[in-house]
């Protein structure tokens, strides 16, 4: 009877042991999927903070993230912070609901390795600063970006800005910035 | 000999009962992934139904789904069937072929919590009602969803739509609607 | 004691044959999340492969894949390959930047059996081929994709795609080409 106690006992241990580790497993490397739903998330909160100049868009950078729109490097949360307070805002015009501009991202391709990833992306932007407030698409480009997962939490490390309105900013590479 | 029976029999039972606790967990309770793609599936089946006219719309909504495009709520699935089936189409023009528009979805946030999911995304609109059917940006605005998750599948609970072409439907709470 | 060190043995074997089990599980059936996510970053890449006209392309389908852009089936990687190599490009204006054209997709429905998958999603596109390379939308329509898993990664087994910009190549079938 003790002997066959202690079968129990050993094969409990052995299947708690694989729980317990299994568990574990998520956290340590997530896989594909959850990297990629959770950085999803983060460019689409990234894109409203941006939109409804909400200052909390530095909280999708690392404390020492850089934001680069083509015309020099705005390096860490306070200086990004700052950036989104001076960004202008469409005049009030009289009789007419305030005007807005978007910014959307599409056809995200992403690399992950570990707790960094590489991304690269579509923007476009469309706007209705007009009487008729109609919207009207305005603009174009590309995103560069360098990912970090600090705490379990995904983070921009670099975002790089490409432009195709702009001379200064359109990219110049000729290839393909994906893979 | 027997001994050694029993030891395999218990190391055996120890393997089966965490494979089988193991292979109940996922259904349980989603990872973040699981949700947020499943809920992109059903956003993108929401719009295609839209757009198409098809009055399996409603089978995105629970059976007191609320659709509320800024000018009163459309209550149950029965209704927003109905609603459906009274879109406006543009007319037929002899020579040319059908004119269509589209609904697309970007930027989606997403918050989830057990069965229940927040989601704020943006939404705009593009047609080719024109003798070209040349494709013309035309609209935008942004969602604001409350979705829950019944027997095992998401699907809207409310969803509120924000149409910054029109002064009564624009949205005017001015700070970032997502988080 | 020598039972003892048999007990831990079998305990031990118990938890390792388990853990391997479940390690192999993944790559034997991803979730939804697993084959929606490569899917989605597979969309992403053929996109970026095709408006930065790269012959890697053909690698984002299987080696008798087919892309049907409406005016009859291009067969197999190779005839892919030749099709991206004689893409027309925008001719260049001295003092200003290349113009370019992006095509974007939205909307993802995505259905997933085993190894085989049935997508629907919408595309459109933009360009700036103008003295002021302002950003202009100017088409869209829809994919209908069939995709293959292949040694653990997924491709397009076809690609059919719909312009509703062009007469010959506009949707006509009336009812909603997703579920």
């Amino acid at each position: 009877m003790r002997k066959f106690s202690a079968l129990l006992g050993v094969a409990a241990a052995a299947v708690m042991i694989t729980l317990a580790v299994t568990a574990m497993r998520p956290q340590a490397a997530g896989s594909y999927a959850d990297d990629r739903s959770e950085i999803e998330d983060l460019q689409a909160r990234y894109l409203f903070a941006l939109d409804f100049h909400d200052p909390e868009l530095y909280s999708t950078f690392t404390d020492d993230g850089i934001l680069d729109v083509g015309s020099g490097e705005i390096k860490g949360r306070e200086a990004i912070k700052q950036t989104i307070a001076r960004m202008p805002q469409p005049a009030a015009t009289p009789g007419l609901h305030a005007a807005v501009g978007r910014h959307n991202i599409s056809n995200i391709a992403l690399k992950v390795d570990g707790n960094k990833a590489t991304g690269r992306a579509y923007w476009f932007h469309y706007s209705n600063d007009n009487p008729k407030r109609a919207g009207v698409f305005d603009g174009f480009g590309h995103y560069e970006d360098d990912l970090v997962k600090v705490k379990g939490h995904w983070l921009f490390a670099k975002r790089r800005i490409y432009n195709e309105n702009r001379d200064e900013w359109a990219y110049k590479g000729g290839k393909n910035p994906a893979w």
